[in-house]
C-alpha cells in the first residue's frame, strides 16, 4: 500500500478532500483557466500548431499530473521554451501546417513522457544534473530572446522567421520594410497594453484598495483582456478584411482520445530533441515545485516528479497535444491564489474543456498580432543577463559555459546551444580536474594538523616530502599524477620517504592505479619509499586486494601525523647508527661544566 | 637558445656527435632497416594503399623525428592500428585503389600532424588522457582482433572484407569455401614459419651459442626472411599464374615532395578520424617512449612529443606518405640494438631510401598472403584479454568502459569503439561523481580527529551533525548535495549546528554554491546554524566575496576541532543559561556527603 502511495499520491490528499478544499480549489481553476486561454493558444502557434492543439495540451495533461504529482501548486501545460523547443525538432522533419509536422509534435510529447517515466522508474534524476546552472540560465535567456524576436514577426504583420535569433533578425532586417500597418498598430498596443498591465496596473489596484495579493493575481489575467479587446476591435472594424491575419476558425469540442502511432523510425528521429526537451522540462518544472513547496515546508519527491511529467506528456500525446512541463508563472499564481490540493488543477482542466466546448466560435477574430504580444510580454521576464555579470565575479569557466551556451543558441538554435553549453561544462569540469590543485604539506606546530607550506607557518622534516593531491586520482589526472611527483622528486634529491596525502582522493580509478604502481617502481629505483595517508575507507576497501598494495614500498597510515611521527623516528634511528651511537647526543667531554 | 633547443633536440645531441656513436647508429639502421621494409609494406596495404606508400612514410618522419624527437630509441612509422584507422576513414569517403582514397589517405596524415603540433604548442597534451587505461586496452585488443580476421582472407585466398570484425567474420563465413590452396598453402605456410621464430628460433639461436640480445634482434628480421623466401619460391614455380595474387610492380624512386592540396572540405570531413588518429597514435608513442627512457634515466617532454610527431605526419603527408607513429617492436629493437642518438632513425631513412630506389623490382613476385601473414603474427601480441580480468576483479566501471569498447569495435569498427569507450568512461565518471561518498564524523577519542562514525569508534554530540562529503561540489552533484543535508536534518531533528567538513572539496562551482545558498536559507528557517570546516585554501578564495559568506548562519572554521570544540561550549553555555545557572553543576544539597 505504502508503494501505490508513492506512486500515486493523489490516494494521500484525496482521502482528506472536503467542501472547503473544494470550493477553494474551483476558485483558483477559474482564474487559472483565464490565464492558461490566451497562453494555450499563444504556445501553439509558437511551437507552430493550429491554436487548438494548446487546448488540448491544457487538459489531460493537469488532470494526470494531479493523480501522479506531488507538488501541491505546479500547474503544468504549454510553456515558451519546449514549444520554441518543439518547434525547432518538428521543423526539422515537416513544414508547419502538414500533418507530418503534428504527428512529430504529438511523437515529441508521447517519446518525452515515456522518457520521463522511464527516468522516474531507474531513479535517474541525475541526469537533469548536467544541465549546470549557468547552462540552463543561458538557455532560457537565449530561448527568451528568441522567442520574443520570433514574435516581432506577427505583431508588425510581416513574415519574418529562422531557426535561430540571428536568422530571425537578419529575416526581420530583409521584411521589416513591409510592415502592415493596421497589424503594427494592434501588436504594438496590446504590447503597450500589456507591459503597462504587468508595471502600472498594480500600484493602481492597490491604490484602489484591494490587497496586494489580489492585485497580483488580477495583473496574470492581463493577457485575457487584451485578447478580448483586440477581437472586439477587429471584429467591429472589419480588420481581418484589410489584411489583419486572424486565428480564423478553431474547431470546437474535445480531443478525440487515441494512441499517437507506434511509429518506431519517427521515434528514433526525435529521441535527443525529446530527451532535451524532458530534461529542460523536468529542470524548470522541479525548480519551480521545490521553491513553492520549500515556502509551505511541503515535500516534493524528484524520482515521482519525473513520472508525474513524463504521464502529463504522455497524457498530453494521447490527446493530440504536445510537450508540456511545469510552468513557473501559472503554478506562482495557482500558489498565490491558494491552491490545496491538485485537484486545482484538475477543475482548471475542465474549465479548459468547457472553453473548449463553448468559446472557440469567439475566438475566430482573434488578431495573431495580439497573441503574439502576450508572447512577448510573458518571454521578457526569461531575459536575464545580471546572471552573466554575477557568473563572471565567481568563476570564468562558470561565465564561459552561460556565455557559449547563450551565443550558440543565439546563432544556431536551441537544440545545438543545450547540446553546447553541456559539453562544455563537461569539458571545462574535466579539464580542471585533470590539473588538480598539488600542495607540499607541514605540520602546524603544537597540533597533528598538516597544512600546505604556501599559506601557513609550519614545520618540514628534511628527509620527508608529503604531497597532498586535492582531487580523486582517476584517467584525467593520472598522467599529471606521474609528472607532479617525478617533479617533486627532481627538486627535492634528499628524501628518503615520499607521503602521499589522500583525504581529497575520493576514487582511484585503475589508470590512476597503474600509474601509482609505475611512480611506486620508479621511485623505488630512486631509493626512496612511497607511503600513503589519510586513505579514505571507500578507496582503501578497493586498493586492498591490488597489486599496488602487495608491491608497495612503504606503509599505509591512518593519518599523516601517525605517517610523519613513526618516519621521523625511524630517520632520527638510522641517524643515530650513522653517527655512531648515543655519543653525539651526550655532553661532550670537553663541556667545561 | 634554450627556447631553440626546446623545439630542436637535434641541437643538443648533434653537437655531441662523434664517429664512435655514428658507426653504432649506422649498425642500428641496418637491423631496423631489415624490419621495417616488411612492415611498411604490409601496414601500406593494410591500410588499403599501394605498398610503395608504406616505403614513403617510413622515410621523411624518421627523419623529422630526429629533428624534432626528445626520445633516443622512439622510432617512428607506419604501425598496425593507425593504419587500420586510415583504412576506415579513407574508407567512409572514397573506394581503395582510387586517387581519392590516397588522397583522404594522406590529408590524415596532414590534419594528423596539424592537430598534433598545435595541441604541442598549446600544451593541449591532456587531451590523450581522456582515453583512459581501460579504453586504450580495450581498443587495442579489438583493433588487432579486427586486424588479424582482416588478413585471413589475403592469406586463404579469398576476399573477405569489413568495416568491422563481426563484418569480416561474416565474410569470411561467407568467402571460406573459395579458399585458394595454392595461396592458403603460402600464406599458413609463412604463418607457421613466423610464429616459430618468434617461439622456437630464440632459444635454437641462443644454444648455438648466440647472445640474448642478439637472438632478439635477430628474431625480428625473422619477416624479411619469409618474403624472401616466398618470392623465391612463387618466382621459382611461377605460381602468379595460378592464382595466387603478388604484389606486382611496385613503383621505384624517390617519392615526389609537394605540399598536399589545401583541401578545407576534405579536412573538415575527416577531423574527427584524423583527432582519434591523432591521439591514439600519441597516446602509442609517448607510452613506449616513456618506457624506453625510463629505463636509462633519460627524459621525454611529453609536449616537444606531441610536436615531433606532428612533424613526422606532416613529413609523411608531402612526401606522399599516410599517418605514422611511434611502434613499440621497432622502437625495443633500436633500444636493444644500442641506438645512441636519433640519427639512427635518420639513417634507417637512408635504408628504406635505398631499398626504394633500387631493390623494388625484387618485391614484383612477393606474395600478398605473405605480408598477410606477417601482419598476423604482429598484431596477436596487441590482443591482452587477461586485461579484462584484472579490471575486473578492481573495478566494475573500468570493466564496463573496456567491455564496451572492445565490443563496440568488434560490432562497429575502430571510430564507434573509441567515442563509445571516450563516452562511456566520461559518463560514468560524471554518474559517480553525482553521488558522492558522504559521511557523518565523529572524534577519535582523546585526538583531534573526526572520522566516519560507521567506521571507527568515535564521539558524536547530540546537538552538532558534522558531515563530510567525499568530492568536489560542481554542477553533478550539487541537487545530491540539497537531498543529503535534507534527509539529514529530518532524521536529527535535534540539531542546532550542522558542520559541512569540506577536506575532500577541491572546487565549488557555480551551481554548488547556488545550492549552497539554498541549503544555508532552507537551514535558517529550520532554526539550524550552518558552518563549514577545513576549507581549503583555493576554495577558500574563492568564496571569500560570495553573498554565501555574507548570508551564512554560521561560521567557517579552520579545522573541524576547532569547529566541535567551540560549538560545544556554545551549546554547553545556552544549557547553562536554559537549565538557570551553576546549580545544576553544583552538588545537590540533599546529597549526603
Amino acid at each position: 500500500m505504502g508503494l501505490i502511495k508513492g506512486y500515486l499520491p493523489i490516494l494521500e490528499w484525496g482521502a482528506k478532500y472536503n467542501s472547503k478544499t473544494f470550493s477553494n480549489d474551483m476558485i483558483v481553476a477559474l482564474i487559472v483557466t483565464m490565464m492558461l486561454i490566451p497562453q494555450s493558444l499563444a504556445y501553439a502557434i509558437l511551437a507552430g500548431l493550429p491554436a487548438e492543439v494548446g487546448l488540448y495540451a491544457s487538459m489531460a495533461p493537469l488532470i494526470m499530473y494531479a493523480i501522479f504529482g506531488t507538488s501541491r501548486a505546479l500547474a503544468v501545460g504549454p510553456v515558451a521554451v519546449a514549444s520554441l523547443m518543439t518547434a525547432a525538432a518538428a521543423g526539422q522533419l515537416a513544414s508547419q501546417g502538414t500533418p507530418e509536422y503534428l504527428g512529430a509534435a504529438v511523437a515529441l510529447a508521447m517519446v518525452s513522457g515515456l522518457l520521463l517515466i522511464a527516468m522516474g522508474f531507474l531513479k535517474l534524476g541525475f541526469l537533469a544534473n548536467f544541465l549546470s546552472h549557468p547552462v540552463i540560465a543561458g538557455f532560457i535567456t537565449a530561448s527568451g530572446l528568441q522567442i520574443a524576436a520570433g514574435q516581432l514577426g506577427p505583431v508588425l504583420g510581416i513574415h519574418a522567421e529562422g531557426e535561430s535569433f540571428l536568422d530571425i533578425v537578419i529575416s526581420l532586417w530583409h521584411t521589416i520594410s513591409g510592415t502592415h500597418l493596421i497589424t503594427a498598430a494592434i501588436g504594438i498596443g496590446s504590447l503597450i497594453f500589456l507591459f503597462w498591465v504587468r508595471k502600472g496596473l498594480k500600484p493602481l489596484l492597490v491604490r484602489f484598495g484591494l490587497r496586494e495579493k489580489m492585485a497580483d493575481i488580477l495583473v496574470k489575467i492581463g493577457p485575457v483582456v487584451a485578447i478580448i479587446l483586440t477581437i472586439v476591435i477587429v471584429a467591429g472594424l472589419g480588420l481581418a478584411d484589410k489584411g489583419v491575419k486572424i486565428v480564423g476558425k478553431v474547431p470546437g469540442g474535445l480531443p478525440k482520445v487515441a494512441m499517437p502511432p507506434l511509429d518506431f523510425a519517427l521515434w528514433m528521429k526525435i529521441l535527443v530533441p525529446a530527451l532535451l526537451i524532458s530534461i529542460v522540462g523536468y529542470v524548470e518544472s522541479i525548480s519551480v515545485a521545490l521553491t513553492l513547496a520549500a515556502k509551505k515546508r511541503q515535500r516534493v519527491d524528484p524520482d515521482q516528479e519525473l513520472i508525474a511529467l513524463g504521464a502529463s506528456n504522455v497524457g498530453s500525446a494521447i490527446s493530440g497535444g504536445f510537450p508540456v512541463t511545469g510552468g513557473f508563472a501559472r503554478s506562482v499564481v495557482n500558489f498565490e491564489a491558494g491552491a490545496e490540493t491538485p485537484a486545482a488543477g484538475a477543475f482548471t482542466a475542465v474549465g479548459i474543456a468547457l472553453v473548449t466546448l463553448f468559446l472557440t466560435p469567439l475566438l475566430f477574430f482573434l488578431p495573431k498580432a495580439a497573441l503574439a504580444a502576450t508572447i512577448i510580454v510573458a518571454v521578457m521576464g526569461l531575459v536575464d543577463m545580471k546572471a552573466l555579470k554575477h557568473a563572471w565575479s565567481y568563476s570564468k569557466t562558470d561565465f564561459a559555459a552561460m556565455a557559449v551556451t547563450i551565443l550558440v543558441t543565439l546563432w544556431k538554435g536551441v537544440e545545438a546551444g543545450l547540446i553546447a553549453g553541456v559539453g562544455l561544462s563537461i569539458f571545462l569540469h574535466l579539464y580542471r580536474t585533470s590539473r588538480p590543485h598539488v600542495a607540499v604539506l607541514g605540520q602546524v606546530p603544537g597540533t597533528e594538523h598538516f597544512l600546505n607550506v604556501k599559506r601557513h607557518e609550519v614545520i618540514t622534516d628534511p628527509g620527508i616530502l608529503s604531497i597532498r593531491v586535492d582531487a580523486s586520482l582517476y584517467f584525467p589526472n593520472a598522467r599529471f599524477l606521474e609528472d607532479t611527483i617525478n617533479n617533486a622528486v627532481a627538486e627535492n634529491p634528499d628524501i628518503k620517504h615520499l607521503i602521499l596525502v589522500c583525504p581529497a582522493v575520493n576514487t582511484i580509478d585503475l589508470s590512476a592505479l597503474e600509474s601509482l604502481e609505475a611512480i611506486n617502481l620508479r621511485l623505488k629505483d630512486s631509493g626512496i619509499k612511497l607511503h600513503l595517508s589519510e586513505v579514505k575507507g571507500p578507496v582503501m576497501d578497493k586498493l586492498k586486494d591490488t597489486h599496488l598494495l602487495h608491491a608497495l614500498t612503504g606503509k599505509v597510515y591512518l593519518t599523516q601525523f601517525a605517517a610523519v611521527s613513526e618516519l621521523r623516528s625511524e630517520l632520527a634511528s638510522e641517524e643515530f647508527k650513522i653517527t655512531g651511537g648515543p655519543m653525539c647526543y651526550c655532553t661532550p667531554p670537553s663541556d667545561p661544566s
